[in-house]
């Protein structure tokens, strides 16, 4: 049995192929599928756990776990390390595992970089689709890293954007961000932050704002329809969102239970939370009065999302016959037997004498 | 930065080219050390978490995380699946991931099969080397798979054996056990139960057993000096030896926090537990008097082990130039651009217009 390796390169080739705009489609249509269809009692998700350090410099790895029972383990193993891009790699690297949920096979392993700037763009997709004014034209950026590429394209594809305004603490990365998104073939500019929050129907928040640093908006002037994609990769104790916007929304996270230990959600008591995203999915007819009011999408980044956008990589990579087939696993041989293939190729490379010499010798060493 | 990746077969050529003695006196020497100067300061571990599961089978896929402050993330992803070797498969599938801690680039990717049998057999040597009687001869082994095979080969490489009894629920697989140990070069007879447990001065356990229909050992006319390795996969509710036998012993866990979750520790209370592997390989000869006496050792395998032998892989990889180098992570071009390496291929393999059109439209579609 092989496992079936996409890099960065592969995901790149799929895209190209496919036309991510076409790729950005699927991704939110698998989402929403696989949220509507989404129980617990079948599909078993974890909120992440990891590793949080600040040596040599504030950074975190963790995992996310997903079982569909009987058939699959998706584990996404993610690093979030904001010190990255001024050394040439992405804040978010991560890989993507797929398992076989019946005999514990790694069947897959895809690379996690654009497939999660996709999906976390395709989730703020699907909650702005349920939340958001749908005559909504001008969008809104917080913070103009990887992320926020793929909420604007996400965005795009969901609603008829006439205008996108962004802002970063780093002017030259809110500049670069135009180059960067010249595919949406849309007006954006460069925009103080008040006129941001004074103007967008849609606002996505995308930044690494520290620890004990938020908010990044400061809740003044909003529409009154405006929807929130609250997104910045998240720590316990980070925040992007006053307090004072949050009470006034309806506030709804993608997982309550990751979203209580580190989303916007931190800040807010059980009863002040809202309906989650697959709730949202399954009845968004329930929540259309609030597109003319103030909604949060408290967007942690959760298994489901994951899953959801290497099934759709997945299919395409076979379909397309891209990627690289690696006999990654030991044990072939004799399932009994660690040394069967130490053996094998002992016997193969040398002369039988030597080659049981050079597999084991008797003489134990004491020491 | 690529990813070094060692497939069953690239480790299975580096204990080729090593030799098995080799390799295995390396792992104990590793661990030991490893052992030695563990410190929860500077090494974090989490007991393992996963998915247990009885559909389609039983099953168990977890993870095994260890953090080595300022430098790596070792993650053994790994299942337990027993009904997998009629299928051609080991019970035990698994890989070991290593991660920068800097910036959370994935480094390599190690096949776990012969890995998690190397650690499990070097994890059993160490301790025996503490606790179990120096004049030792006569091992037994009670469960025949594939962990018995580096339990004899480690226990081997640390006492002057002269004899091995095993016994295995399933006759054909206590035979096919004296084959795959040929290399032992020792006399390894299939016994009854009883003559094991009476003759024995150390005892491998190594089953498999279902939670629920343990124990494996009666207990019954024991060497007063021997010593155990408790070492069948474990499972919460799992166990190999009697209460009896624990509460006459000292039962030294590898890892409490995960032996009390699902090693033999379950079965007692907190005062009852000995000292952890450790603290045995840091003051040896404060234990020295339980060499007469009935000693266990609690072995559910912990990301120590994963880190020791995972090290010494790599080295000689890197020396022998043995592996795989994958440019597995995205994100390459500029890290602020999810779409970068998209674009790239689109220009290489489309004239500009086109390129830009399969790259993304701007053309939304609401659904």
């Amino acid at each position: 049995m092989d496992t079936l390796v996409l890099t960065g390169s592969d995901v790149a080739a799929i895209a190209a192929a496919v036309s991510l705009d076409r790729l950005m489609d699927e991704v939110i249509a698998e989402l929403t599928s696989d949220l509507r269809l989404y129980h617990p009692a079948t599909t078993r998700i974890y909120p992440r756990r990891g590793f949080e350090y600040q040596i040599p410099r504030v950074g975190l790895l963790e995992w996310m776990p997903l079982l569909e029972s009987g058939r699959t383990v998706v584990l996404k193993v993610v690093g979030y390390h904001p010190a990255n891009p001024p050394q040439g790699l992405p804040t978010v690297l991560g890989t993507i595992h797929v398992y076989d949920a019946t005999n514990g096979h790694l069947a897959a392993i895809v690379d996690g970089v654009l497939a999660t700037a996709l999906r976390t763009g395709a989730a703020s997709a699907v909650a702005s689709r349920v939340l958001a004014n749908p005559a909504s034209r001008v969008l809104g950026i917080i913070g103009c890293g990887m992320q926020a590429v793929t909420q604007l394209h996400a965005i795009q594809r969901a609603f008829h954007l006439t205008e996108v305004l962004v802002h970063d603490l780093e002017p030259e990365v809110a500049l670069s961000f135009i180059d960067r998104t010249s595919f949406a073939a849309l007006p954006i500019r460069v925009a103080a932050q008040e006129e941001i929050e004074r103007r967008c129907d849609i606002l996505c928040t995308a930044t690494s704002v520290p620890v004990g640093e938020g908010p990044v908006v400061s809740g003044r002037l909003l529409q009154p329809w405006l929807h929130v994609n609250a997104v910045g990769s998240d720590f316990p104790g980070k925040t992007e969102l006053p307090v004072s916007v949050l009470r006034q929304a309806l506030v709804c996270p993608d997982f309550r239970e990751q979203a209580v230990c580190e989303g916007e959600c931190q800040q807010l008591t059980a009863h002040e939370i809202g309906p989650s995203l697959d709730e949202l999915v399954r009845e968004p007819a329930s929540f259309a009065s609030w597109r003319e009011r103030l909604t949060v999408f408290d967007s942690t980044g959760f298994a489901l999302e994951d899953k959801a956008v290497v099934d759709v990589l997945l299919a395409h990579a076979r379909e397309l016959e891209i990627g690289t087939r690696l006999q990654l696993e030991g044990g072939r041989g004799d399932p009994r037997d660690p040394f069967a293939m130490v053996k094998a190729i002992s016997a193969s490379s040398a002369l039988p004498r030597e080659a049981e010499g050079v597999i084991a010798s008797s003489r134990p060493t004491i020491t």
